[in-house]
Formats: C-alpha cells, structure tokens, sequence
C-alpha cells in the first residue's frame, strides 16, 4: 500500500470550515488509493495564547511544562480532523505524539526526534483505516513527558513520518501556492517553480524565504523524500505546487534559482585588531560561547601588524555579541581599538546547483549591482549561492536587479 | 509523609489570576508539611468550547475522538497551575492522565476508573517533589486511548486519588462556601452545615442538590474519604467549608439535616390498567428498556378489577416514556385506557440520618405541608430520607415550612 503524508498548517485548520476543506483534500487522496497519514498544526492563534499564558505564568518557565501546555493545540485540531473525516465516512483515529509514540530527545521545546515506530499506524491500515490523523511538533522524552520540537515542529514531524513510512511523497499545505523564484511582494515578475533541488531549497530556507523550515528541507534531503509545497486555499492536481526533491530528478533548470533576502542582519567592525596567529579564534570562540550565530566573516588587509575584522550576524544578537567582545577585551584574550555595529543592513543572495557547473555568476551579480550604485560590504559564497551584505536601503533594488539579470522570470 | 488532595473546579482556576489564588493556598498546605495533590478542572467555559466544536463537526460523534479532544483544557491548567507553583518556589510538576496513568474502562466519555498506580507520584514525592498536579476528568483505556469520565469527572478524580494515596483528606475547592441545609436562594434563614454523613450527601446530591456529585460522593463513602467542600473565593481555617464524613464522626445531628428539591421531575399516570400479577414488571420492564429512569412509584386500590399506575421520572423523558408506554399497548404486553402526564410537579425532600433513631418525622412533614395547604401527590420514602411530589408552584412555600418546621436553622 502506498502511504502518502500531508501536512496542514496552523491557517489551513483555523476554523471548523477550513479543516472540512482540508477534510476534502484528504478523502479525494484515499479516493487514490492511497493511505494517508495527516499531520495537524494547532488552529490558527492557539499555540500564541498558550504560549502567551505560559510566558505570563512563569517568564522562565520550566520548559517540560512549557510543552505539556502548549502541545494541546494539535490534539485539539487532530481529535477534530478525525471526526470531520469520519463524518464523510472516511475510517481515520487521532493520535497524539505519545500514542504513536514519536520518540524525541529530553531538549523541552527543541527536542529532536529520534524514532517513529511504524507498526502501530501500519496495523490500522491493515484493520482498514483510511486516514491517520496526528498531532505534530510533539513527542515524548525517555523520561515519559511531553516535548515539542520547537519552531517548523509540524513540517518536520511530516517529513519524519514521509521517512519513517517510506511515504511516496508529503505534501505541506500552507498559504502559499509554492516556492517563487523571490517574494512576489518585491517584484511582481517573481515566478512560481514547478521543482527546486533540495540544496537549493534549504539555502533559500536559511536565506530567509520562510516557506518551508531549514530543519524540514535537511530531513527530506537526508532521507530522499520527495516534499511538495502547495497552498490550502486552491484547488489544484497532481502538479500544483512546488515538488522539492532530488537535484536528480530536475531536467533543466536555470543557473540561478532564487534571489533571496533578509533584513535581520547585522554588521559589526573591530577596528585595530592585532594581525597574529590564533586571531580569528580568539575572536569567534567567545562569541560562539556567547550564542551568536555568526554568519558571513571578512578580514581586512593587515597595516602596520593590525587589520579590522568584519562579521554579521541576527541583528537580535547584536548586543550579546558587543558584550562578548568587551569582556573578551577586559580579560585581555584579545585587543582591538573600537567596535562598530551597523544595524542597517541587508543581505542578499542568489541560490542554484547551476552554479557548481557555470562560471561567471558572481561576476555577473556584482555587475549587476554595480550597474545600480549598490555598494556591496561583505561577500560570501558557497558552492551553490552567493550573498551579498548591502546598505537596507537598496534591498528591494538589489533583487529586482538580480531577478532581472538571471532571467529568472522566464523558464530555462 | 501525610498526603493531602485539593481539587479546583473551573470557576477556580478560570484566569491566570484565580490559578495564582488557588496555587497560594496549595502553598500554604505545603508550608504545613503536607504532599499534596493537585486536581485540575478546564478553565471555565474551555470545555463547553471543545464540546462545541466536536458537536458542530460530527452530531453523532465518535465518543474517544471526543475524549482525546476535550480532555485537552485540564492538560492546560495542569501545567499553568504546575508553573505558578514553581513561580511561587514550590516544587511541583505536572501528570495527565495517562502519565500517571489513571486506568479506567473502554466506556469513553463516561469511563470508570479501575486503577491508580501510585508508585510514580509517590517516588517523586521522596525526591523532593511537594505537588503534583494533576489533569482532572481523564484516564487511559486498555487500548491506550484518552478517555473522560463523565459528568463531576474531576471530583471523582480526586477522591479516587485521596483513596489511593491514604490521603489525610480530599478537599474540594468551589464557587460556594459549603453545603447548606437548604438552597440559600429559597430561604435566607438555610445555614451552612460543619459536618455530614456521606449518606446525607449522597441523598442531597441525587436529590438536586449540585454543590457534589454523586459519583464521587459514592466513591468517598466507600473508600471513608474525608471530604471537604470549601470555597476557593475565602479565606478560611482548617474548619471552613463543610466536611462530608463518616457518621460516626458526626457527634450531634438534627434529626432532619437538609431539605432538598428538585424541578425536574414529571408525574405520570396510567388509567385503567388491568390489576393482575406481573402487571408492574409488564410496565416498568418497557420503561427501563428504553432508558427512562422512573423514581417514584404509586400503585392506587384496586377497583373491579382495573387499578391506576403513578410514577415520576426526569421532566425530559416524558417522550420517551410516552412512547415506551404506547409500543407496549401496541404489541398487547399491557393495557389501559389513558396516560396522563404532568409536568408542572416539583419533587421536596428531607434527609438525614437521624430518621434512623426518631419516628414521627414523615408524619411531622407531612402536617406541615397541610398546614400550608400543600396537597401531596406521591410519597417515596428510605431510611434517611422522605421525598414529595406537590404541585410546583408550592415548591419554595413547601421548603421553607420544612425548613422551619425541622429548626433546620438552629445547631441542634
């Protein structure tokens, strides 16, 4: 029997109404043949109010009751699927993340799975049950208690059942209609794409589209599960959406996929740094113990025995990061003159395996936004992607720019 | 270590202010040297909400769907009211049902419990835990799905636990201050009672009055819990509130101890039934099949061979009593020539255990009632108790003229 996964997002189950839709969607794929395993978000809101309730309780919370309360919005939403497919006399049970159970590690509220037994669900499907319905972004700890996987949770709950059940596709339902070549809300010439490879979808994911959860795209690509992006809210066939999946199975492709952008980055300069062996480790060690996550690094050439370090990282960080810094300074771990942060930044980047086999791309970017007067302040690169740090002002500018000079609004 | 259990209803733990207010008075039982043992209902007006939903999305609903739905707004407060008492450096955690796990039966939505393993709870208690917190008004079938228990499902919960856990008492936090001998809204001379006997409140309970359940009235008088009803919105001593308790407990009682009523009561009558052995069994047979629960019994003298048959059942299975009745004509298992019901009846009781020892009590109320021109209708009588049926508009007349012909409002 092929099993086949869905997932609906927290908007895709707001209200009694949408879950029937949703309902429809999955009775017409047991119509298929096949056998369905759904996995739920909370209704729309619900996940903020309990979260909210926690935060006002306790602001730092014991995070395994943290998960107890604010896991409930999935079971909600999963004993109502059932019923909703039952009522159209589609055979379908809720579980909940114990009752399957979908094991996890002891990180409350971030916790990892690491085992989804399959013969509990498999059994029922051999009783007859159509439609497995299961509360995602939960598990339960070695220990008996509640987890939840912390942000994404429900699309890599859905994955993680796809690879457990050798699913032959999931779909995630959201309120887009798939994955666009950039966000249409900064150029209307943005494309939809039929496929993008996994690496691409998972630079595009860190990059800042938020369609999908980097954790999720990982997953699918580790265990080659073939991932569909497609909206609640149409009414589409077998081809709607965006199929996320093996670079193997996209025919042609243009060089570039994506443009994408973020505006929660940040810049920050050490002037005067002493130019030794062991600098950069002296640098990044404390602020990696400090939690900053960073991003893009450029060192300057040295004058003098001294150079200026550049790094970005989440502007939310930035004043961990100074601390850091400062007390690296104090205890004389490292020496520089002045530390200096530009908060009005962004980074800008263009994503495609055809880079690993064209050259000229970056040239072909930098020209682009030469041609713009967009000044560009930091550089890095992958072997598929390449970003740019720009002043914010030029964000919108920078994309269109590029979307325009890769061709990305007319099919390879 | 003496093991206390308090439990709090929905209007109790109805905001993150009223949880604040309950967890204080756990607190302070704590402070005293007891472990206690939190039960929790839903936030007011949660579990109507869930109700809804599921009844909107499926009118004959799939009873452990319903169960694995509704159950959710106690795992809500367990863990809110877990946090506040950690908020507040008590140590506390929280269980749902099927972590502790509370075994009942498969009857989902009206599950009876079966066990209570006490050995997790009891470990962490040795640990250092002072609370646990635990969802009320639900447990894990045989099969491993959630079920409720039903109406008062959390009362039960926790006299169950007060039973398993040898607890010292069962406290049950409310919207009133005690039981009174009387509704206070019929008469401003009804007291509040120090003690009474789990028989006088079993009576009270399935008599209307709603401050208890049955269930777990029964259940504390089997197990000899001591129970103590307390208001959550006073501040009180170890004697507030009423404790419900073993007669023997009670050292001086009036011979009446409460007045009871009821409006939901119909008196029905069937005309001209034909008096021959096994007439009863052929009508109340019938009635019992068809899940009418019928109270009173009155079978008026036998004239040329016809009698006529009174009995009253819950205003709201007239119908089906109605229909039960006719059937059987139809298919010849009984005859008579009319059925008449009256709705308009309201059912007055008076209770206590003293009727045991003293006579003359019926006859006392009954000259009472004649004295205020109340004609009555039907009598039922049990060893502690003596129930009327009258015409409904007398109901509140006849209540307090019992309630000042028994001195009700005097400490005997």
């Amino acid at each position: 029997m092929s099993v086949l996964v869905m997932k609906f997002g927290g908007t895709s189950v707001a209200t009694l109404d949408r879950i029937r839709r949703a309902a429809k969607r999955v009775g017409r794929e047991v119509a298929k043949g096949h056998d369905v395993i759904v996995i739920v978000s909370a209704m729309a809101g619900k996940t903020n109010e309990l979260v909210g309730w926690v935060s006002e309780t306790s602001p730092f919370f014991d995070a395994r009751e943290y998960d107890a309360v604010v896991s409930s919005g999935e079971n909600v939403t999963a004993g109502l699927m059932a019923l909703t497919l039952q009522e159209m006399d589609v055979p379908a049970r809720s579980w909940q993340g114990w009752q399957v159970p979908l094991r996890t590690s002891s990180a409350h509220s971030a916790a990892r799975i690491t085992e989804i037994p399959t013969d509990n669900i498999t059994q029922k499907f051999a009783e007859g049950m159509k439609v497995a319905v299961v509360a995602g972004f939960q598990g339960i700890s070695p220990e008996g208690r509640i987890t939840t996987l912390g942000r994404g949770g429900s699309d890599t709950t859905a994955v993680a059942f796809a690879a457990a059940f050798n699913a032959v596709r999931c779909d995630i339902y959201t309120d887009v209609d798939g994955v666009y070549t950039t966000d249409p809300r900064i150029t209307s010439k943005a494309r939809k794409l039929d496929r993008i490879a996994f690496e691409e979808m998972l630079e595009l994911a860190s990059l800042g589209a938020k369609v999908l959860q980097t954790r999720s795209v990982e997953l699918a690509m580790r265990y080659k599960v073939k991932l569909r992006v497609l909206s609640s809210f149409e009414d589409g066939d077998e081809t709607a959406g965006t199929l996320v999946c093996d670079e193997e199975d996209i025919v042609e492709s243009n060089v570039v996929s994506g443009v994408a952008y973020s505006r929660d980055e940040a810049k920050m300069t050490l002037l005067g740094v002493a130019d030794k062996p062991g600098i950069a480790a002296a640098i990044f060690g404390p602020l990696s113990e400090a939690g900053v996550n960073v991003d893009m690094i450029v060192q300057n050439i040295s004058e003098h025995g001294e150079t200026d370090m550049t790094f970005s990282c989440p502007v939310d960080q930035v004043a961990r990061a100074e601390k850091a810094m400062r007390e690296a300074r104090e205890s004389g771990e490292i020496g520089f003159s002045d530390l200096v942060a530009d908060t009005d930044v962004a980074k800008v980047s263009v994503v495609g395996i055809g880079m690993r086999s064209h050259t000229g791309v970056a040239a072909q970017m930098f020209k682009a936004l030469s041609a713009e007067n967009v000044n560009i302040k930091v550089i890095t690169t992958s072997e598929i992607k390449i970003s740019v740090l720009i002043d914010r002002k030029y964000m919108e500018l920078a994309v269109q720019a590029l979307h325009d000079t890769f061709g990305l609004d007319k099919v390879a």
